[in-house]
């Protein structure tokens, strides 16, 4: 149990950390050689040239590169904060997306949401909680029962049946309604944000196109044709084009070695030029260089480099002119927003399981090992991972259960009695028993994301933006099931995994990793998701003081705070009606708003050469975007 | 208990009710004032004059025209069963559309299902059960326990844990892979005979013409230019024109009182041309004919209909010119099928509470009092109907229990002693005690359907089919949830019960009741829900199959049988992803090829014109299409 001492010592801790960290960040960020790190948006933009300009012109050269020695501009390191707080959301959403905004707003939603229920909570559920005298009356009675300072401020000091359990309903209800408002206005603003943030951005790849997948094979024609002519039929105004998807794998493979080989060039060249080196290095041919001929390093790389670009112009030369290599899958573009918008969001054709039409994701976000997959494997992985998740929910604390038994000592010396001399050692013991226990739960779960991560990949999402939000979705599944699960089965693993997933800083970090990748921009698409979880956990909530007041014989108030869980269903379905399209629907109103203010506004945009060489593999396109001019004929055969 | 005897009873009466019947329905069926009832399409049609041509030449005129006097004729009577049963499906749609042709699927289906499972019940559990003796031990230990021959060929009679329950598992496998299979192949055939019912159709109004509802205000622009340049804008290729709804209940009213009068005129005119009546009757013009001054019925009814007709017309100049009296509804036309089917099924404005589109009904399935109904209300609306279900499924059987209860006569002579002479007397007790608390119930649940229909229309569905169906299917979901409890508080009201709910006779009639209407054609669009009740009674055979195992102390057999429900929930969210969408959705490629044909074989079609008058208030369009030229200046403003 928690004693008052712990909370303050565990608050002395994280408040001194917390200002140590705080310090030294503010310190190095004031470092001319850190402006690149921690100013490089400022810095592109020019409006800001970082603490170089504090320094005194005396200064020499060399120093003032590495330190800044201007003790002045010390007194302000901690203004940062001060900027922080005062930059408007817009500012914000300038710099850093509507992503970093929105989470942003999702703590500043806690605060908002906890700051006041923890005072009103001290006011008054506190001194009800501790004027009265339950656990006085247990220890009396009851021989090896202890109970701590801190104790007598909670829900468990208060009697059995007592009426004072009336205020604890009362405050659900408060909490609840606090916290449904609360998000009501959070969804309403962060829809508001996301349609001026879409209606902000340029003209992009991913508005004009639309990713179509399981295309059926027609004997007759190949499937480039065969593309082309069904939408040239089926949306005769607004198509423009279409780009099939070819089996780049092998050729991204032979580019990824290709630029390998280069960079080691690179540096060994820049070695050879700075006269670090006293010879040419030199390499041995045969297998991983440990033995065969010995030749020059750098011929040899070259003479690679060489031979694999011949072999990569062949490859591609196949991919492109090899019928085979063209998958099933192809990204169709349009001449406006409006006609792909109504191509991504209607039913082509009356078999649902071909020419299924969705929204491309943008171009760097495209997962492309999985567009080829057909309607049936898509099917059946997808109730392959739905099994193993379950399967893993259930018997994922099993094993590791094992491996702790295993590194409990007694069970250590009874089956393996040579090593009773080692583990007998007082500094081993310890170290085994309090520490490793716990560090391979630790590690088990530090590795479970990474298996979500890749069973979330093998179910064929299009996008990676897609396979972290399903990634994240199991994740927290996977937490409340087994939190869930925990209380069921009482044990020590189950105490140890909820101080570690009560721990808020994991759970953010996860979402962080998860959600705030800077490598796409999703308008805040993970809202809903967050929207979501914040409902369980207050059902969770409901779910926990009904049982509280079960185990204060109190059952009979059920009644009363059952409407407390389906008030939240129902707002959870009211939301979801009401906001949850603006993050899967694109309004055709919207789409012919921005066509229209776009004609108006940049009447000489050309769509097609805007669009031409957005959806090509990776591979293909560094080939034919690039100066590799015999590629560019061969692609052609891909318009129409 | 039911006993063999029963059974034996049961099956020689109905039985001989069948047979008479049958031959009743031949020889009426076989007499010339029938054709109209029994040949009418084939009449229409001109294939068939009916038995009339049976008639020998010498029967005087008067009898032939009442009574089939032909002998010979009544040899054949029997031939329409395997004229019917010769019939192919083509000439069944052909003749009784879609949706009867899909209902004789059905039971044919039913007949699939269970003749094979029957044969292999008798085959192979029977004689396992009947060659245990479970029963016989449990009648030697119990002194109260008794059974019946019957009884002992039931899974009754196995005894405890016994080695034969794994055939009653298996039984499970094959019963359960036979039905999804057959439900599989019914589902796959019927997604066929839908597409191409709906391809052999002609152009229908409802094919070009999509419901558009929650329109907001505009305070600068009429609600019927509002939506006229609301389109225009966003669908500029094939908008064509839009139709207002107006509030015309006051003038339906009026309408239906007319055509009231209008019916009374004719019936007296008829009267008076045969000589029926000596004199011309005359009326009171008082409060319902009672008092007042008596004057020509003739010439009241005619200046009535007279003063009703002015009024009518300045009703309709009212409605027609009054701003107010336009509701936020329209319809809203396209050029072309696939016009429409991109307006229907997509969204168009950012806020999801206004501006929604669906594909508009036909016009005669139109129900025009939910049309003006705006977001909020349909969602408080579909909120108040749920909640009242809920308190009406838990709390339906308590009210009329009560009645029972006072029908019972301890319970009546306790309470109204005075009643006792009468109650005691031999007939009516056993009349009060065994028949009428058993109508009690039966009236009440004939009544049930009737409360779901006035619920279901308030829930805000746009038209009659919607209704039937979401009437049904809460009918459904009330049934299921009442033999359930049924089932946990056993008592004799529910006993009853489901002695009813099991009757197939009831729930076919309510099915063809709903289902089976043939004002409107539906296409089929019934059977997702006939498909779905189908999964939930298998479901209800798994959980039914699990607790008679618990109760033969077989409970290690559950996890063999969990995944009979689970692959049948998986088949149902399968065969939903796979075929659903064609009683959803209209493909965009089937639109296109139907514009395409038609565009080719009927080059003249004035679209406009097919579809001008076509969703106008059924009152209103009496006066527009009719001769009441007036009106048509007037209606000239909702076309742009």
């Amino acid at each position: 149990m928690f004693g008052l001492s712990d909370v303050l010592a565990s608050f002395a801790i994280n408040g001194t950390v917390s200002v140590v960290l705080i310090t030294l960040f503010s310190i190095f960020k004031n470092q001319p050689l850190n402006v690149r790190v921690y100013f490089s948006k400022w810095q592109l933009k020019g409006e800001r040239v970082g603490p170089i300009n504090y320094m005194p012109a005396v200064c020499p050269k060399g120093i003032r590169r590495y330190l800044n020695l201007d003790a002045k501009s010390y007194t302000h390191v901690m203004d940062w904060i001060k900027e922080c707080l005062k930059m408007s959301e817009a500012e914000l959403i300038d710099h850093g997306g509507l992503d970093a905004a929105v989470f942003l707003r999702l703590i500043s939603l806690g605060l908002k949401i906890f700051i006041p229920l923890t005072v009103f909570g001290f006011i008054v559920l506190v001194p009800l909680n501790a004027t009265d005298n339950q656990l006085a009356i247990e220890s009396a009675t009851k021989s090896n029962f202890t109970y701590d300072s801190l104790d007598r401020l909670t829900f468990s000091n208060i009697s059995v049946a007592s009426d004072r359990l009336w205020a604890h309903i009362v405050a659900a209800y408060l909490y609840t309604a606090w916290v449904l408002w609360l998000l009501f206005k959070e969804y309403r603003s962060v829809v508001a944000l996301r349609f001026s943030f879409l209606a902000s951005q340029t003209a992009r790849q991913d508005q004009f196109t639309i990713l179509c997948r399981c295309i059926p094979e027609d004997p007759k024609e190949s499937i480039a044709a065969h593309v082309d002519h069904f939408f040239r039929f089926n949306h005769p105004d607004h198509y423009l084009m279409s780009q099939v998807v070819y089996d780049a794998n092998k050729l991204d493979k032979m580019v990824k070695r290709r630029s390998k080989l280069q960079d080691r060039v690179m540096h060994i060249q820049g070695s050879i030029e700075k006269n670090l080196t006293k010879s040419r290095p030199r390499i041995k041919t045969g297998f991983w260089g440990l033995w065969g001929e010995e030749v020059d390093q750098l011929d040899y790389y070259n003479d690679e480099i060489a031979k694999l670009s011949d072999e990569i112009i062949a490859e591609r030369t196949r991919i492109l002119s090899d019928e085979r290599s063209v998958m099933p899958a192809a990204f169709v573009s349009f001449d406006s927003r409006w006609g792909a918008a109504v191509c991504a969001q209607t039913v082509q054709n009356r078999d649902s399981s071909v020419w299924l039409t969705e929204w491309a994701p943008e171009p760097r976000d495209v997962y492309w090992a999985n567009l080829p997959l057909l309607y049936n494997t898509l099917n059946s992985r997808k109730l392959a991972m739905g099994t193993l998740l379950l399967v893993l929910m259930i018997f994922f604390f099993f094993p590791i259960s094992l491996v702790q038994a295993m590194a409990n000592l007694a069970y250590l010396e009874r089956n393996a009695p040579f090593l009773t001399p080692i583990v007998e050692r007082e500094a081993l013991k310890s170290l085994l028993q309090g520490y490793l226990s716990g560090q391979i739960l630790k590690a088990s779960l530090m590795v479970l994301p990474h298996v979500l991560m890749i069973m979330t990949k093998y179910e064929g999402h299009v996008s990676y933006s897609r396979i972290e939000k399903s990634a994240t979705a199991k994740y927290f599944v996977f937490m409340v099931v087994n939190v869930f699960l925990g209380n069921v089965l009482v044990g020590t693993i189950f105490e140890q995994l909820k101080t570690f997933t009560e721990d808020p800083d994991r759970c953010f970090g996860v979402q962080i990793i998860n959600c705030n990748e800077p490598k796409y921009e999703s308008a805040a698409a993970y809202w809903p998701y967050m929207f979501g979880y914040i409902i369980v956990a207050l059902l969770i909530k409901h779910i926990t003081l009904m049982g509280l007041m079960g185990l204060k014989e109190a059952k009979s108030s059920t009644p009363f705070l059952l409407p407390l869980p389906i008030c939240t269903i129902l707002f959870y379905f009211y939301c979801k009606n009401r906001f949850e399209h603006a993050f899967s629907c694109y309004a055709l109103e919207e789409a012919m708003a921005k066509d229209t203010i776009e004609r108006a506004s940049n009447p000489n945009l050309d769509v097609r050469s805007f669009l031409e060489h957005a959806y090509i593999h990776p591979s293909l396109r560094s080939v034919v975007v690039g100066n590799d001019v015999e590629a560019i004929p061969m692609m052609a055969q891909m318009r129409f």
